[in-house]
């Protein structure tokens, strides 16, 4: 086995040892453990099939409190989603198992199921079963979605190249601050930007068309979704890719509402987490190409910084400081979670 | 929406206002909610997938006191597999999700992924990815498992005719003496049956070969696993083919060693659950033909009943008594827990 680098932690080290133990050598196969879904040829000449699962845990992923049941259900689909976009691959179809304390009624169960059906139907992710299982502990809700490629076109985390430059589309750090606001309590009269911030936390759109169109651009070395926050996704792909990373504060599309709540923008944006963004990198020489023809309806794309030779380094740049290293500050289930944002 | 029989409860009634809210059609889906796994056909000329999930909880599907991580991640793959091999398919890969709480230790974690190798290695199915969460709460897992059919040939639990005999692989009721022989902290000293009896529940061995053969002959109407007890499970059956069904307590392949241990057999076979047997119906014309033709070295079978034209009805026939209708007394996930087989 080879010797891994000394700082994976918590949920990377555990994913690296299964990758390691767990190496498959099958034509079925074209990508297993590591990457945001894995994916399988399930015929000679047919396209691929692109799979993921996340679970959602009751005060760890989201509260009762702060969620409606149909708001959890489309959110529940959505992270899925977010990984097959992040494939380029089209959503065909999903299973949902619920374990569920005695206290919750049908109606909870309906609505929740409402949910999936709002984001899966304009999607095209059908709802095809599942299991049911009662809890004593909180809800449980575990999805696998099923995508398909288009052309067998996928894109991984791996096959980014030094000099490539990193692009994340839409908004970071938007829904680190909604949660923010919902952990506040910020009552009912809430202005726009909080209303923006609060939908994005409680309903976040994952980037299919976005994510289909990059990967058929065939412009894109290398694409992931971003949902434990930058500062701990970017390393991932910098790992898989084999090369390191600098980005630039002042180009992170930071969602600068936040700072007028007394949080910070940029530490949001870095570390925050749940974006649900796809980050992807393009050859220098494409760059401009991709720029001029990404189409206007989908979610905006902003350059954020490029790959560089120094491999599993990440620097950042900010205007009137010495570069840093980006510590990984982001969500991880194996460590305690920080808060950031509120350090002004 | 179809007025529902009124007897419906619990899980059954969720599930089947589930499959009246989100019905399919859609070329891409063969069979959604409410069979043992869904089916879909990928490809025009492709074979059909079959895909299936099942969620387990500590505390509620296991306690750790009673199971060592290896076979526990055996079982947790076990009982997907044991659903694709309700299907006729043949296991191809499986994501796991797990949720873990904060004291268990890598070691652990690896052993519980050596007990999935040591099942999905020899079974065909690939590990190809999954999730990992922290929970507050007890160890939570979810496993999805695809498979694929031969020749396109899966069986449902619709399918079934009025007059077909009604067979089940193994014995039934094992599994459950096995669990209160736990429950009692049976200790270290065990017989040779009280051993069995542990090992069907902790490691049931999913009729993978069985299933396939079966779904192969071309002689079988319908088909599902025994996971919830014959009590609960055969009612689906007969609900999903429009018949009813009746049964000889007296053909049931019951565990007779548990009668020694002050429970009783019938009702540990009726209503125990965990058996992951194969419940299948024959045409009466067949049944000779596929009793000969079936090979030797699987998991026997066993002629128990046979379905009837009374719908949604299952009676069961015990010597020296009326017939009486079968109660399903089997494992519901949102009732309460009936413990059979200590009523003598």
């Amino acid at each position: 086995m080879p010797k891994k680098p000394a700082r994976l932690t918590g949920e990377n080290r555990l994913i690296q040892l299964l990758q390691d133990r767990y190496q498959i050598r099958h034509p079925l196969v074209k990508k297993g453990i590591g990457d945001d879904a894995a994916v399988i040829r399930p015929g000679n000449d047919a396209e691929y099939w692109v799979i993921t699962t996340d679970m959602l845990l009751e005060n760890i992923d989201f509260r009762q409190q702060w969620i409606t049941p149909r708001l959890l259900g489309f959110k529940s689909l959505a992270v899925n989603l977010s990984d097959l976009a992040a494939m380029g691959a089209r959503p065909r179809c999903f299973t949902v198992s619920l374990a569920l304390p005695g206290g919750l009624s049908e109606r909870w169960i309906l609505d929740f199921y409402d949910g999936l059906a709002e984001l899966g139907g304009p999607a095209g992710a059908l709802l095809i079963g599942g299991d049911f299982s009662s809890t004593r502990g909180g809800i449980a809700i575990s999805i696998t979605a099923l995508g398909e490629s288009l052309n067998r076109k996928v894109l991984y985390r791996s096959g980014g190249r030094v000099g490539d430059f990193l692009f994340v589309t839409g908004t970071l750090g938007k829904s680190a601050a909604g949660l923010r606001l919902l952990e506040k309590g910020c009552g009912h009269s809430r202005s726009g930007p909080q209303r923006e911030a609060i939908q994005a936390q409680q309903k976040p759109e994952p980037r299919c068309e976005e994510g289909l169109w990059l990967a058929q651009s065939g412009m894109i070395h290398c694409m992931m979704d971003l949902s434990d926050g930058l500062s701990m996704d970017l390393p991932r792909m910098c790992t898989a890719s084999a090369v390191g990373a600098e980005i630039d504060a002042a180009c992170l599309p930071v969602f600068a509402e936040a700072a007028s709540w007394g949080l910070n923008p940029v530490n949001l944006a870095l570390h925050g987490g749940e974006d649900f963004e796809l980050l992807f990198a393009v050859p220098g020489s494409k760059a401009g190409l991709l720029e001029k023809s990404y189409p206007a309806r989908f979610a905006g794309i902003t350059r954020i910084g490029k790959f560089i030779r120094e491999p599993d380094t990440v620097w950042i740049h900010e205007t009137g400081k010495h570069p840093r290293r980006l510590r990984e500050e982001g969500y991880d289930h194996f460590r305690q979670r920080t808060l950031p944002g509120n350090e002004g």
